[in-house]
């Protein structure tokens, strides 16, 4: 007989393709920690249905809820939240500038990348207000993706804090985040050229199983 | 005679005007830490020089330099660093819950909406891909700030941990961060109507010495 499984300690609000929920997932994978997935469809606008803006008045997730507490919401709150809730092992170096550098490259692609091409931020350019066509949106998310990749490229390659993993030879949340762009890049069909760092630490991430099990496309709701 | 002044304990690479340099004045003010500020002229594109960009690659400011480390980038880094670097008075709350409370607010106006409101997107959508006019542009800050700005309204509303400030009755990161975006809208004469808790929380902020000395307007360079 099959022993039972143990209940699952989180509740993920989540959709198979975004960024922000694969790294919740990568961090829980990580983390050796479990959640039951409720699925929100993007595809289907549900993240503006009245019962979702009740978890997160923003309108986005994921969110994680733990039984009894409020829901957690942002990716980066949360990752920061489950390196505290199960230390071990850790998603932040133990020194101030390290923590700084990490937390700083999390940033420029969780701040300063990705939010510029979400849902939201798509449906206001196709409308007419800016008119996007396809190309126009996808050439909107070629030049994000790319200038935020680049200057990541950049800090990684001028500084001897690089190893198999953006910080040192063990996953971070500057990995996780990282891989959370690159993943789209890759879904998207759009190459940022020039970053042999990045490519480098994706091979590290790739090849690590709390990465790969959380890949969209291996994810509940994901096109056959 | 006077007594001689302690030198500045680090150095700020900064711009009057900015809401991501400004949230670092508030912090070092609350903490009581001192930095020398070294102007980067935004309407002069000197964030984009070879000098700066080796600074920050992405061309953004903030930077805090301590001196004998590399430069810290990124607010949210900072200000985290900051509070690590002198954990008295602490800007995030001790326990997890009330920590992530705190991350995501903040998140959510420093991640989800500041950065679709910085010169660099403004230069990509009055260029030919997209020809915003001044109206357009000013439609779009609006759009953004106003999404921002009523989410958290509807977060701090429903939630009895909040008080004088975003959690509690001290500042934290989220009020940090709330009062950079809130700034921002005074400068650019933008209200975003129905948000009374944060009108609430922003006459504790402008009462607050460290917030008030980091007023835009009363740093150097800024318009007389």
């Amino acid at each position: 007989m099959n022993s039972p499984q143990p209940s699952p300690q989180f509740e993920l609000f989540a959709f198979w393709r975004t960024s922000a929920t694969y790294r919740v997932r990568v961090a829980l994978n990580l983390k050796g920690l479990t959640a039951h997935e409720r699925i929100v469809n993007l595809d289907a606008g549900e993240q503006r249905s009245e019962e979702f803006l009740k978890i997160n008045p923003l309108g986005a997730i994921p969110a994680l809820v733990q039984p009894g507490h409020p829901p957690l919401t942002q990716s980066l709150a949360i990752l920061e939240f489950l390196d505290e809730f199960q230390p071990d092992p850790p998603l932040l170096p133990t020194d101030l500038h390290g923590r700084a550098r990490v937390r700083s490259i999390a940033a420029m692609l969780a701040a300063d990348t990705h939010p510029l091409i979400t849902p939201r931020v798509k449906k206001y350019l196709a409308s007419s207000a800016a008119s996007f066509d396809d190309a126009a949106w996808r050439a909107w998310q070629i030049q994000w993706f790319g200038t935020g990749l680049t200057a990541v490229e950049q800090r990684l390659a001028a500084d001897t804090h690089t190893g198999a993993f953006c910080h040192g030879n063990t996953p971070t949340l500057a990995d996780v985040v990282l891989a959370s762009i690159v993943v789209m890049t890759r879904l998207f069909k759009i190459t940022v050229p020039g970053t042999p760092v990045i490519d480098r630490i994706m091979q590290s991430c790739d090849a690590h199983a709390a990465f790969a099990r959380a890949e969209p496309v291996r994810q509940q709701g994901a096109p056959a």
